[in-house]
């Protein structure tokens, strides 16, 4: 084990945690801590760090806090260092355009991809797994399983990261999909997309391509994430936790953005920094950890939505996600379907579709009454990431409270301990 | 008439329009263009400007660019100048918090609102008219239809301007409601709500009221605007327009923002500026055009979404709007019921579930399937107020073409021409 001690940044904010051996992360000099929860954080090392020995050492004079003690150990052990897999799924980076319609066409064969992206494997071996061939709209919560045993195929395969290739359209829901399927991740999972397909002079498919395999290769992030530009600045990108990000844009470059909450980090002027805390990389080996039952479903509230029209929606379900207004409301005329549903066993649960801020009970009497009603509130989870945690939730246990259970309990950083007041 | 000119703002941006006489906006030095839109915009004055005349005037030596030629008129006319009329809802802003139970109930009596606010009148008139008393998640569509014939029947009262007090969870909806059922506004139509109640020493009410309430006064907006707190300083407001404004976090008090537009104006330390094109008031008399027929839904995609469930839905529905993935996006499992739909006279609209940008069927494959399928378009309006618009629409014909057209036809700024390319 390393010291156990607190840093203080140059800004105010404390880290309080065990040392561990820094990777190389570009060459940029990081502390690395294992935070109380389990989480690292890189820290870039600045001259103005405080750093306090919090127990007592073997040498309590020299706190070695930029040399971690030898022997100390989360790196993750096994696979070869350069070795990237590269799954492929469709989407605009594998798309080109049509030039008979003008629109835009999943390429399906491997060796265009190749053509489009020459420079791919330049920095280490990437191997190309083709796994689907559709557009992002067209993938249905089986293929997230799919995906799921394919990406744990290709860490047993020695693959040091995984690379998925995907459609924007629907990336947030895979990469919260892959976050809650997924165990004890041996190296980084990496969802990247394209906003302009790779045969435009424009596309941001081989900037984006480019940084998430040099993520991949270069981090010790044990989740799944999604890497695609950042602001306006073309070597700019953001690592941003798999069940935290939406697309917010139809068109722009950087319509990926994470909520409530920063990116877990950048790769900004050809160095990666992971700026906030993230789950190691784990021992492995990496499994599938259960299954989705697709008896579940998301509805958005709106007024003027007809209570009857829900009541038969959710007749066979076993669970719905509700995107109340607000801190998660619905009006009262929803309470009737809502116990019914509720007594039956069905799991009901509310976020908001501000999809900013928590869904939050016990603030105003129509939140107390829907608790009352059974409703399990989800915090800051985003509505979309609800839906598929319910899918993985339901498929984990037969007995409501064990999915309710599950539901509200954090499993991939889907739900904030305290959400961040950043600007977006 | 005035003047045609191009005025060059010192940034580069340029206007083009006629002059109409300034109004005293807070002693603001303004220039007021009206646009060949029919759109007003106010600029404020800066040695840097740079004015062309486009057209030869009777003095082309001395344009008057900052004096407006006398006989000009957009002037509204008719109700005295300082008379507001406050129309209450409930709401936050008319809540307080239960001590008994801890949470937050709306207040009936007017005079408890008067108890809260007792500087309402301080900069003139403030005439209460209770309309509803209920917390903004219990209003329906039949409730705005309400709302709309009390504002008008305040204009025709006399009242200048009307500010609406609405609790912030459907303020949204209920402003983009107004602004599609209101025709020739004679002043401006303010709502206005709050994130803490007004009992507590953080209440946000107080300030955005004052605000609201200066804006109904002062301004020659003929436009529905929402009015509440930007950013974090404590005296800057922004004026949303009532059809690009959405309710984005659950608890901050800067949680609404205009989507793909900025806001028209803002109020801040003390002065009140329009800084975009805005629709000037109307000689009236204001009237509520259309009803609101509620045989149409909203519908979120979503991998997985199942298309027997939505085919259930709209089985007896006039119209749906569908929030699509991306450029506005369905998997072709939806193909199906969408044509079935389409062919039975079913309205089935696109709109993008990121939010910001545009739903556009030209990119990719999926959109111009979905075109030819019948799916109407609607660029970057919101899909919350896609559907508000739906059900005016519906409500002014019984002919499918002709809603559509409705639907797609720019009414109260709901779409824009281009939007801007902003951060948030």
């Amino acid at each position: 084990m390393g010291r156990a001690v607190e840093i203080v940044e140059p800004g105010g904010r404390r880290w309080r945690g065990t040392l561990v051996p820094s990777h190389e992360m570009s060459g940029a000099r990081i502390v690395q801590l294992k935070l109380e929860s389990g989480y690292n954080v890189g820290l870039a090392i600045s001259p103005d760090f405080r750093v306090e020995l919090l127990l007592p050492g073997p040498d309590p004079e020299e706190p070695r806090t930029r040399e971690p003690a030898p022997g100390a150990s989360a790196t993750p052990v096994g696979p070869p260092k350069d070795s990237v897999d590269l799954l492929t799924t469709g989407g605009t980076i594998a798309s080109r355009v049509d030039y008979r319609t003008g629109g835009v066409r999943p390429v399906r064969d491997e060796r265009e991809i190749l053509a489009f992206y020459p420079d791919l494997a330049k920095g280490g071996k990437v191997r190309i797994v083709p796994v689907l061939d559709r557009l992002s709209e067209e993938i249905v919560p089986a293929d997230w399983e799919l995906l799921a045993h394919r990406v744990a195929e290709s860490f047993a395969d020695g693959a040091r990261g995984v690379v998925i290739a995907h459609g924007t359209d629907t990336l947030g829901y895979t990469a919260a999909a892959l976050s809650f399927l997924l165990a004890d991740l041996p190296g980084p999972v990496v969802l990247v997309g394209a906003q302009r397909s790779p045969d435009r002079p424009s596309s941001d498919g081989v900037s984006n391509l480019s940084a998430a395999v040099r993520i991949a290769r270069e981090t010790d992030l044990g989740e799944v994430v999604v890497v695609m530009h950042a602001g306006t600045s073309d070597g700019r990108f953001a690592i941003h936790r798999g069940t935290k990000v939406r697309k917010m844009h139809s068109s722009r470059r950087d319509a990926f953005r994470s909520r409530n909450t920063a990116p877990i980090g950048h790769l900004d002027a050809g160095e990666v920094r992971l700026e906030e805390p993230y789950r190691p990389s784990s021992k492995g080996p990496t499994h599938v950890e259960g299954r989705l039952d697709p008896r579940g479903a998301l509805v958005w509230f709106y007024p003027g939505l007809d209570p009857d029209r829900v009541a038969d929606l959710v007749r066979d379900l076993r669970g719905v996600v509700l995107a109340g207004t607000g801190l998660g409301h619905v009006s009262s005329a929803h309470l009737g379907w809502i116990r019914q549903a509720v007594a039956r066993g069905v799991v009901v649960a509310m976020t908001t579709q501000c999809l900013e801020g928590e869904a939050d009970p016990y603030v105003y009497s129509t939140g107390r009454e829907l608790l009352r009603s059974g409703v399990v509130y989800l915090g800051d989870m985003l509505p979309e990431v609800a839906y598929v945690k319910l899918l993985w939730a339901l498929g984990a246990s037969e007995e409501p409270s064990e999915v309710a259970r599950r539901l509200r309990e954090d499993r991939a950083g889907e739900v904030s301990a305290r959400h961040l007041v950043r600007e977006p």
